[in-house]
């Protein structure tokens, strides 16, 4: 069963000394919450997509956004669905002429390719009973 | 008018002190060459899918390719179209049900979607003619 999350915080850690990011999911009508880290490369992506920052040229998960609308494509979720060996696996859900099709990804280039748009993030109940 | 280029070298310092990274492409038959600063990310993706080394999980670019490949897509050449001020723009050139579709990409998200495939890489003369 999947359980609908949203994401809840972002934390950057940028110093010289120390480099270190992750997201939080939160349940969406519930409590449960965990962390999963992330490069931060890819927290900084989410952040900007978040804040609808644009940048004169496209960045890396701009480009996958605008991929997915010139080949008529709709990201329909972002499904977090496995947890193997402390590392998370993660699926992006896109529709097609009425097909849904899945596509591998790692969770922070899932939520990346979503963030600033209304695609709903899914966490299997299984890895949900693991990390919570 | 589109001249064939190659991607002659990569450069990678990834120091304490100092982080630089480039691509350097180079005509296909003759001699002119110049350099792309990229980001450091960009610049590892691009040297790991060249290696053909394959992650547990899809990184970025590797997505992007998969994308592609789901979406019945080739990616049919690269284009480096335009410099302005001091900075290169590109294209990814898809072919679609014999339909050729042009994204809007950085050069090193280009050449790292390309990457490890013998997807030919075009600069524009005018640019060419800018920087050589």
């Amino acid at each position: 069963m999947l359980v609908r999350m949203h994401l809840a915080r972002i934390v950057i850690v940028d110093a010289d000394e120390e480099k270190m990011s992750m997201i939080v999911l939160q349940e969406h009508n519930g409590q449960r919450a965990f962390p999963i880290l992330i490069g931060i490369h890819e927290a900084y992506a989410i952040d900007r997509r978040i804040r609808g920052a644009s940048p004169p040229r496209p960045m890396t998960h701009d480009l996958i956004d605008r991929l997915l609308g010139e080949l008529d494509c709709e990201l329909e979720q972002i499904v977090i669905s496995e947890l193997r060996d402390s590392t998370f696996f993660a699926k992006l859900v896109l529709r097609r002429d009425g097909r849904l099709i899945e596509i591998d990804a790692r969770p922070s280039d899932a939520i990346a390719v979503g963030a600033g748009t209304e695609t709903p993030i899914y966490v299997d109940d299984s890895v949900l009973k693991e990390v919570c």
